[in-house]
């Protein structure tokens, strides 16, 4: 017999690849963080001695969730503004907000409380904007969390740096001086909008972008008054000036992507963008709904996000890709324009693509890291099964994840997480609740 | 001191009535199924003296959801033909099934899972329309659920009745005979849709409906497909014929109504009709988006509905509410256009009113049948909060109600569901699991 570091032993393997796979009574077996076998159950109790054996013989085993768009530090915000459409959130109900708390440790208290309740609902890897990038990326090592950091880059000072030049440079030395060959995280230039950047701008960015080959996540035409605004302002809609610059390419993660018409779509798909499409933010901030169906069809490639706790107002990825499979088929008029294995796949291995990551993460297939989650489909709300995918897709809820492995490390163990001080990280977001409470004129509790 | 039966002591309590009103730290006082007080948490405990007092210091108190449209019995059917669009869906995938295993037998394990289901998530009343009408209300009281119970009416003969005339008759018989003062369980007449019955037929059921003076819930302009098969046949939209045999007067429950012109909605607002809202099922099932700004901007009511869980995936009406919320801001291009107050009463007081129940439940008010939950908004995906209506509207999920009342009687305790035996429901529908699966070619478990 041979040893491994853990075997897995669920009712239903969901690999996600091949597509709309499921293998029964199947047993995974894990080794110094990494997915070393698939095999039935059977044949793994014969063939392995792990160190520890998990069986969960109610459970659907699948990759973790790739949240592919967040603000993490938000969560601290979550519900503060609810009712405004996008521009004005922004202006008035987040922006005056942020520019008076945020701070190295309200980004790090933030981003614990958003990776607690990631880890919680399944996502095992998430890419992050927000201010203080080094603080995400240190918060996201202590909880072995996997994450992609997008460093903000914007034409005004803030209190992470003061003009382009120095965010561009402050992003490449976290780049190659802290976290390259991390092995959980990688970095990526997150310039805010086309608004944020002036065209000489940009063309640094690219730059260097191209030279670290790492990604650019960009909000791009989320609503059609950021189209509207760009045209008077520069004659062009962002994409277009994005695509005379150079940043079209397959580095580039179209954050939204709410608003492209046709011959945007054709371009997308022929330079290989990534759209992180993020349809419940979308709806609650009236932005609109994406054209997923039109997007796939024309081979643009679509991964899921969730946005920010403050625009969504969860970082629920189960929520987040039921959603999506039901309103593409709403978009389209079609009920099979995003079945259940579809929706699944855009939620992991998709949107580990639209990272660089899909050699490394979002399916369950030997080599890649062990990065799983098993979902307890025993519940009265997914019972009966007759479709495994189906009840996870459509049916189950973010509690019924009761295990999270990244990179092999059990950090969600029977419902309980095992890394994370949630006492304390409940303690601090209270807070800065009643902190952040008097701006707003509400009570303090 | 005075007497009660319970105290019930929240973080906070929302009413719903007044919209969007939250008292901090206020108690529930309940006698006799009854709400007999709503007073500060310290006069409370000076006033009465409660057989219990139920201390829940992390949670909102609020009134229990109202289901206005479910098809309990479908619970067995979960997820058991996905893709389809609703004609389909229903001729290929299940009324094929129905057909083979629709019994008393079925009707009473179905709906017992079905209310499993939905107590265990916050609803505390639903509207159903399903065979063996008997039975679903014998299965609703003796869960001690609270229903209106539609009674099928359809052109063909099924298990339940050959005719029309030995439809309106056991449907006559059920609402007189059986179930007239019933505390719990009121009754309806639920044809169908208006191609299962003759206009002769539809004239027969109003007369006997106005003298019963009980709800006519129907399934109207859920597709466009639909509308055009009935101008084909009749010459008329459904809702115009339906209007010209009396029909379209206070007691329509119009379900679905994702398709109605502007005269339409002036006419049901004019006769106030109640719209059954079921935004997941219309989304799954590719039917479009309900117009729901448009009906309240015209005066006509709007409530909320699961549909059955063979068409959503689930009975969770907090999903469905939140669904409802983001939804209405995409169909009418507005971040306001139905707040979380809005969109919480939505699912308690104005699906109370579609019921007609409105003097009774949907809200907590002294006088009103105790008809509460408790949600526990203490989790890491709801915190911070800065307010609770939307900490519950936008972000907690069914998990998070861990108590229910309903006419005082305490069916959810800390999450465990007391008056229902849950391993003999899961067990039977496993079972159902089984037999079903052989037809469609599934393997057994």
């Amino acid at each position: 017999m041979k040893h491994c570091d853990t075997l897995i032993a669920p009712r239903w393997c969901v690999p996600v690849q091949p597509a709309g796979r499921v293998l029964e009574e199947h047993a995974v077996a894990l080794d110094d963080g990494r997915i070393i076998d698939i095999l039935p159950r059977a044949d793994a109790l014969q063939k392995y001695q792990p160190s520890v054996t998990v069986e969960r013989p109610d459970h659907a085993l699948l990759p973790g969730f790739v949240n592919t768009h967040t603000h993490a530090a938000m969560t601290l915000l979550r519900g503060i503004s609810d009712d405004l459409p996008l521009q004005r959130w922004l202006t008035e109900g987040i922006w005056p907000v942020e520019k008076r708390w945020v701070s190295a440790e309200m980004v790090r208290d933030g981003t614990e409380l958003a990776i607690a309740e990631m880890l919680r609902g399944g996502t095992t890897c998430f890419c992050d904007q927000y201010f203080f990038p080094e603080v995400v990326a240190a918060t996201a090592n202590d909880a072995h969390m996997r994450a992609n950091i997008g460093t903000p880059i914007i034409e005004f000072p803030t209190a992470w740096a003061n003009n382009v030049s120095e965010y561009l440079s402050k992003a490449s030395d976290l780049v190659h001086d802290r976290f390259a060959d991390h092995p959980l995280i990688s970095t990526s230039f997150a310039p805010h909008s086309s608004a944020a950047l002036t065209d000489d701008s940009f063309r640094d960015l690219r730059v260097i972008a191209d030279q670290l080959d790492i990604r650019v996540q960009i909000h791009l035409h989320e609503t059609l008054g950021e189209i509207e605004r760009a045209v008077a302002e520069t004659g062009k809609r962002p994409f277009a000036r994005l695509a005379d610059l150079g940043l079209v390419n397959r580095s580039l993660i179209a954050v939204h992507a709410v608003h492209m018409n046709d011959e945007e779509i054709a371009l997308m798909a022929d330079r290989g963008v990534s759209v992180a499409h993020c349809p419940k933010s979308n709806l609650k901030l009236a932005s609109g709904i994406a054209p997923v169906t039109s997007y796939r069809d024309a081979g643009v490639h679509v991964a899921i996000g969730t946005d920010s706790a403050a625009s969504n107002n969860s970082l629920d990825m189960l929520s987040e890709i039921q959603t999506a499979a039901l309103l593409a088929r709403a978009r389209s008029n079609s009920a099979d324009a995003l079945t259940a294995a579809d929706a699944l796949r855009l939620g992991t291995l998709d949107g580990a693509a639209a990272l660089g990551l899909e050699n490394e993460i979002g399916s369950i297939e030997t080599g890649k890291a062990a990065d799983l989650i098993s979902i307890d489909l025993a519940q009265i709300n997914t019972q009966p099964v007759y479709d495994p995918i189906s009840a996870i897709a459509f049916a189950a809820r973010a509690d019924q994840v009761r295990d999270v492995w990244i990179a092999g490390r059990h950090l969600l163990e029977n419902g309980e997480l095992t890394h994370m001080n949630v006492a304390r990280i409940l303690a601090r977001s209270h807070e800065w609740r009643n902190r952040i409470a008097t701006q707003t004129g509400r009570p303090n509790e």
